[in-house]
């Protein structure tokens, strides 16, 4: 598939429509597409098609694709499913470039259905068409009064756009994103899917914020190219579903999405600046925020406050979110104080209630707003104020005109409000009407929106696009060779060579032979020099240290000898079933730092690096952070700073700090080792050792593809 | 101060108020309570009191209290606060027994205000009378048309419960707990506090969910032996706000509470099984969940849905808080089957969508929750459905009297809905017209709410208390002149003697000696048998291993000697500074896992238990828990179990399982060292050593109170 936006265009702005297998009836149960396109009031020609023919709501239906008087720029196919291709095929025949099939029960359903579907996408790619769905409700462009939905919904415009694999995104966009502007359920995707829609949205200069509900994804590197362009001018928000491993399971029965580990989405996501929120209400009140607020120059936030109880409400908040409270200025706190009761500090939550009750809320909170904006200490406020009874009812406490005059005055600087009581709704209402400010329903959700906006604002558009390290020093020929051995001997996993894989990309490895006896391991000591760790080697055996198969610090031949000895008895007597391959012998380098890089191979997204701390607390605490292949030198000290590991690596308890910079380039090597070899579908380096001299591989496994065996 | 329940009946139910401080204006702007209690409807005879005297609202003003022709049973003071002190004592001499105190700026202001307020806390309890407040609205009983508050309000009556410490949670109890029956704002809490209030509370029969607003606490152990009584039969629900560092001190000027650390409070709220929320919309949706659903018999949860995709959350939703997803018996699946297409499994989410389209939404909605509901697998549903346009011109969607009916035919099992669509409040106030069923605003605060509702029902309802255990071979004596010594000598801190109190209160210890010199060494490792553990002695030097401070699995005396004369050495380079008091030495246990046993005070709550892994692991990952000592068996099991350590205890990887029995006891005894000698301020023991054959601290430290040096 190439990628051609050009082709997406008849979708979003068609001039003529067909709606193939448009029902004759209509009204409420008839779920008729073309009562709701023409309620949607599109100004294109429109061509009904069913084989009963006749009149239908003032239009001519016609009985076949054949008999449009015009090739239409799109075809919307509604019939049963099993008359789809067919139709297809007539519409291809007939020059129609732009298909969408609303119809259920492909890729979503039985063998039948996921065989067809692959079918229908190999008519329409050998056409030169394209297709979106099936199973969708389609296309919506609320700029031009298109919507291909066979149901009716609340039509309200908002610069916003939606990619989504469930059409209730569209339909309920007033609710789950305050509006929309574009749109399109991608269903299944056996075509269009999130890369493309993502490019030609980004594209769209109406469009200010963009969302995304995904339920899987097939290009997940080509998505994330597509991301990091995107996200650098608009936002991209993204709801992923099928989170626990039932959710996949049902996501993989309702779109055929094939959802690879989550935590793999939420990294990759990172990584191209995607936002993933977690919920349709975090969705809602992001987009409300992106559409309001242009800046937010810090992250310093005050709290104006009818009660000081909520004020500590939002206290908490900003600190939950990683915000900060402001420090209002003396000379705030002087211009303040003058009006507050003389017992009552002036200070960040501001409560203006015992001052507003004897020099009037309005006039107070206008005053500590105009005071508190102008102050070069605050970046953001959240007022919060109560609507116990209708706003006409209580005009005293309807502050609307009062909020938006003030934010009118500090454009600049988020003007935020959480307003409480059971007529929040009505007050909301009149203070969202100019746009200017948002109300949230809680200061946890307030402050949540703010950091993310800051986020976004600050470490997410317009970064540089960032390069992951190219070495061009690695030992292809070695790497290859050794890689076939494997694979001629038809081996799955690689226990020993894998140090040598690495050395030949790059990562230092420690020194280490296998010793086949008791003179051997003294040879090999004494030649490596002491101190010495030997550990024993046996396939059936990968928790070396549980058995007694580690011994460390061994300091001279008499000593490796007995340790020889020893640890053959033991494990031995405590794994009979083990085949000892030898003992391993390496120098004893002690102190440092144990980490655990590895790799996997995900789905959706290939090889995903993973990174933490080494030892039994990887196990045990699952301390680890996930990139996908390949990274750069920023992403790679992201990986490591993600992690508790990271407080060791720097020094912990007066430890002198390990190099990082080297556990860098070992993170780098790591991921272009598994890039470039994609046989490699699976590595542990496990300990790595990172010490104030450097990182050095202690012991490493690989897994090959078993296909390439 | 002594509980007496009787006193708080005029708070809630008084027959007679007297209003001192009305202000005599009345209108929006005027604040006058009067004319809120008129508004209200209460019944009872009201006594205005202010200077000016005349007549108000048609009521004649007295002058003064004196003048009131009989004893009020509740006084209300809203005058400036230099004349509260006054009046209270007016209010006493005329032996008024029940006193709120509206104003502001006593504890929760200056020095004069925190002076006072101790004042006014005197004169009312010399008088055996009672006060809620200063710095209230005071009491709402809805139930009988009373509230105290100088601000109108929707006045929205049902069967909760408030107590809290801002007045926006009765004024706003439409909003924040979807109503209320009773409730009182004790402000800065200077007499009637939380403890009293919800034992009174849960008394009254008609409330049947507590909602508490907590900024802090002063009588942490009184709260948690009321708590626990009360929820044992209706559930109690509590904002504790303050939680961030910025937070608490907010809150330590908003109301003068005194707030310990915030894992303290989760920790006795978890002990009590008081239900603590994160935020306003967590109570507003459990309030409903408790007030609408009598029972729940299991957590196995059935979605019935109008989208697969928006059923795929509901089921990230499920398993995200720990419920699980039905599996639908064999019947279930033919009956639905029946009328479901052919190519659509039956399957949990169950997606209605292509059944309903021709058979009728609302129909197949009906059958499928009646199929549902009456299969044994499933213990309640979540019903997702759109609301795209208002209900009347939708009334395909309209599913409120289809939900009712289901939820009729069968109350024993939770029917939850997740409406979205702009019109969703509209359908949610038709649908819960009825009080059968909550709408949420997502499927996950749909099953958040539901999990609550079962753990409240199946976990703490009804349990039976437990009681520390009490151990009687405490060799108190022996405890009593160890810490004599130590005040006696000024220390601050216990070190060596430690080991000694613990082993007084029957916690295993490891013989431990210290040695001078290497031939003390020789001879104290050669007594206690062979392999030893040498370390450092030093006020100096806490982290003993950090510094070459430790050496381990020592031999014989050769090694011994020569451990000495190293670490001797080596620390003195490393850590010039120190004062070498010794070289401690033990027996040496390898294997085994190491934790930490520790105590430290609560302002509120008194001591503390903190139970974790042991080593430099406790401080990189935080990974303790802490419960309010004394403790039992259980909750002492339960500490163990919520950290990671259980799983190295339980035989990781392979290991043998540790002796847990024996670590509970140690915490147990811990408990109750720390219960019965309160000049402990802290402690702990770290490491104590767990292995299968028992728990024996290898090292502790105690803090004393320096009150008693």
């Amino acid at each position: 598939m190439v990628e051609n936006l050009q082709s997406l265009i008849p979708f979003f702005q068609p001039r003529s429509i067909a709606l193939i297998g448009v029902s004759t009836r209509t009204g409420l149960q008839a779920f008729n597409i073309l009562e709701q396109v023409l309620a949607g009031g599109y100004r294109g020609r429109i061509y009904p098609v069913n084989p009963k023919g006749g009149t239908l709501l003032g239009l001519q239906v016609y009985r076949t694709v054949s008999e449009i008087p015009e090739t239409p720029d799109l075809a919307v196919i509604s019939t049963p499913r099993t008359a789809v291709k067919e139709v297809i095929q007539e519409c291809t025949a007939r020059g129609i470039k732009a298909i969408i099939v609303i119809t259920q029960g492909f890729a979503d359903a039985d063998s039948w259905g996921k065989q067809t579907q692959q079918e229908l996408q190999e008519i329409v790619w050998n056409a030169g068409a394209r297709l979106v769905g099936p199973n969708t409700i389609g296309v919506v462009n609320l700029y031009e009064n298109l919507n291909t939905s066979f149901i009716g919904f609340l039509r309200k415009e908002a610069d916003t756009a939606m990619i989504c694999q469930s059409g209730i995104f569209l339909l309920g966009a007033a609710d789950f994103t305050g509006g929309i502007g574009l749109g399109v359920d991608i269903g299944n995707a056996a075509d269009v899917g999130f890369s493309e829609s993502l490019t030609f949205l980004g594209q769209e200069p109406r469009v200010r914020v963009i969302n995304l509900h995904m339920e899987g994804i097939k290009d997940g590197h080509r998505f994330m190219e597509v991301a990091r362009a995107v996200t650098r001018t608009k936002p991209v928000l993204c709801l992923k579903t099928g989170r626990s491993e039932a959710g996949a399971r049902a996501a993989s029965s309702h779109s055929g999405s094939l959802a690879g580990e989550d935590h793999v989405f939420t990294a990759a996501f990172k990584q191209c600046g995607v936002i993933r929120v977690r919920d349709v209400e975090e969705m809602l009140y992001l987009n409300k925020t992106f559409l309001t607020y242009p800046s937010m120059p810090g992250q310093r936030i005050a709290v104006v406050t009818i009660s000081g109880g909520a004020g500590i409400m939002a206290i908490d908040a900003c600190s939950a979110c990683g915000l900060e409270v402001a420090r209002f200025s003396e000379k705030t706190r002087e211009k303040l104080a003058a009006v507050f009761p003389d017992w009552m500090e002036v200070n960040n939550p501001l409560d203006i209630w015992p001052a507003g009750m004897t020099r009037g809320y309005l006039e107070i909170l206008e005053l500590s707003l105009d005071t508190i904006l102008e102050d070069p200490g605050v970046d953001a406020a959240l007022v919060i104020s109560p609507a116990y009874l209708p706003p006409e009812e209580d005009p005293r406490l309807d502050i609307s005109r009062t909020i938006n005059q003030a934010a009118s005055r500090h454009p600049e600087k988020p003007l935020a409000l959480w307003i409480f009581g059971n007529y929040r709704h009505e007050l909301a209402a009149r203070m969202e009407k100019e746009n200017r400010v948002v109300v949230y329903p809680s200061p946890e959700k307030a402050m949540a929106s703010l950091a993310t906006l800051y986020r976004y604002l600050h470490e997410i558009k317009g970064r540089a696009p960032g390069h992951p390290a190219v070495f061009t020093d690695f030992h292809e020929e070695r790497i290859d060779s050794l890689l076939a051995v494997a694979m001629r001997e038809g081996q799955a996993t690689i226990n020993e060579a894998a140090l040598e894989i690495l050395q030949a990309a790059g990562i230092p490895v420690l020194p280490s032979r296998v010793a086949h006896s008791t003179g051997d391991a003294v040879r090999i000591a004494s030649s490596q020099g002491y101190p010495v760790v030997m550990k024993i080697v046996s396939p059936q055996i990968s928790h070396k240290s549980d058995v007694g198969g580690v011994k460390v610090n061994l300091k001279d031949d008499r000593e490796v000898a007995a340790a020889y000895n020893e640890m053959m008895e033991v494990v031995s007597a405590r794994v009979p079933q083990a085949t000892i391959k030898g003992v391993l012998i390496q120098p004893y380098r002690p102190g440092g730092v144990e980490v655990l890089l590895g790799c996997k191979r995900d789905p959706s997204f290939g090889p995903v690096l993973v990174f933490g701390l080494g030892g039994i607390y990887t196990e045990l605490f699952r301390d680890v952070s996930f990139a996908i292949a390949p990274v750069d030198r920023e992403k790679a000290l992201d990986m490591i700073r993600e992690t508790k590991a990271y407080r060791l690596l720097r020094g912990f308890r007066g430890q002198p700090p390990a190099n990082i910079d080297a556990l860098v380039e070992c993170l780098l090597r790591l991921g272009q080792l598994v890039t470039r070899w994609p046989e490699i579908v699976e590595m542990d380096i496990n300990p790595l050792l990172v010490d104030p001299q450097g990182a050095v591989a202690v012991d490493a496994r690989i897994t090959l593809h078993t296909s390439n065996l």
